[in-house]
């Protein structure tokens, strides 16, 4: 496990404008209101790619970028990731920040439409029972065998299952077919989330939900992605949003505006808003 | 056209252990020994694309990295592209910084193995017409109609043609099965540059020739990549080395050294060089 440490004050300066923003000592039933400050981030190689394949867990940033992440998730009130990525890399989603106390500690969500996710062999758990964390919530699909929100006990642990708004819709793909396609409704996930009471969420993978979201820039506040210096070749696993097209041309996809660039270690960190429609 | 300014002595600076070494004044017998210098450069978004689509031109970097490669292209004594980018892009292969005289323009040297590029309407020929840079040399292959070298003239001017030594190999692909590819040997071409008298090369594009140096690190000195804050989005030409395999294991394709990053605008510039096996 590699050590975490404190940010230089240059460090948390550069990353300051991009936190969600302090907030009121809202009752509540003010916090319940709404949707939540969404960060998006994540770790690319150069050839855009966030592992060399899926379900293989890869490690792409250095130390610098890792105590990033660390002081990013205690500045969150939830990490949010998806379930294939909580089962390849069984991420522990604590902040070990210097200073971090359970108080202090983002609530684990995980998006789970089927429950594949064995959440009594996680480390997330396992820091819950430890006190490092807490027990995560697992959003599920509609049709999934739990709902409305229950509870379940695993190791003595009791987490919370919550059912998510699973739609089907018709979606147009990129040679103008159309085909019927699952579809996770972002906003009602996160409404959802904030009528939890979470006023901030942290989206950190996996590819298509980062994908996904870079496609619908009014849900996302603040955009912070780690280039690594490095190709990870033909074949992984690439976070590009779906094609995008004005009067027939194709245009880009997503851009970033409001951006600032620093150098951490050998990686850089790029910090920017996504431009809206 | 959008304009060239000069850089600041702190850009500079960044970028001067990346540059080509100054060279003795050697004579032209010594000149033609060995290999180029060689410099990769490119312009990237964060899923690591070049264009939207094949054949298209897309601007993807802001001004001021726009100077920086009319300066890199200032200290290199040639510029190389595939023919995939002198189409449909028609750059002028020259450098439009402040003081570029004709002396010190680089030579175009266009990869065109079967003359599917119409020189007599290129950019590069109307400038070299100018005097703004020198008429190319197209590199053909073996079995395309000009072998030996020979000039052609087009509008007036005589522009080099030389044969590309183009063999056919078997290759590995991903999946373990073999087929032939047709290859560029790319220590044929370097050597033929440098017998030419090009002390040192910046490599441009596109897509294919980047990505298959970047799995050559043993012929590449400089690698310097622009990194755009946006994503293209699916579907788009990406820059990404085949796969690499260590005791069956995937590895990462390709790897930078020697980092430096250092933001240019919007943009943000990458200085490395390759990780040699």
């Amino acid at each position: 496990m590699s050590e975490i440490s404190e940010l230089t004050s240059a460090d948390k300066e550069f990353l300051q404008q991009y936190l969600p923003p302090p907030r009121p000592e809202d009752t509540l039933k003010e916090r319940r209101r709404g949707l939540p400050f969404v960060t998006l981030t994540y770790a690319s190689s150069l050839d855009g790619m966030i592992s060399l394949a899926p379900g293989l867990r890869t490690n792409l940033s250095g130390p610098e970028t890792k105590s990033m992440t660390h002081y990013l998730r205690l500045h969150h009130e939830a990490i949010l990731v998806g379930v294939g990525t909580a089962i390849p890399d069984d991420p522990g989603l604590n902040s070990r920040y210097p200073g971090a106390t359970l108080e202090k500690q983002p609530q684990p969500v995980i998006i789970d439409p089927n429950r594949r996710w064995n959440v009594g062999d996680s480390k997330v758990l396992k820091l819950a029972q430890q006190e490092q964390g807490h027990t995560p919530w697992i959003i599920t699909a509609k049709t999934a065998r739990i709902s409305p929100p229950t509870t379940e006990e695993v190791n003595g642990q009791n987490f919370e299952l919550r059912p998510l708004i699973g739609r089907t819709r018709v979606a147009a793909s990129g040679d103008g077919e159309t085909m019927p396609v699952e579809w996770l409704d972002w906003v009602d996930i996160l409404k959802h989330i904030k009528r939890m009471g979470i006023n901030s969420v942290m989206i950190e993978g996996g590819a298509t939900i980062i994908s996904t979201l870079l496609s619908l820039p009014h849900l996302v506040h603040s955009v912070i992605v780690t280039v690594a210096p490095t190709w990870l070749g033909e074949g992984g696993v690439a976070v590009s949003p779906a094609q995008k097209r004005e009067e027939g041309e194709r245009v880009n996809a997503a851009r970033l505006e409001e951006t600032a660039w620093r150098q951490f270690g050998a990686d850089a960190v790029l910090c920017g808003r996504l431009l809206q429609e």
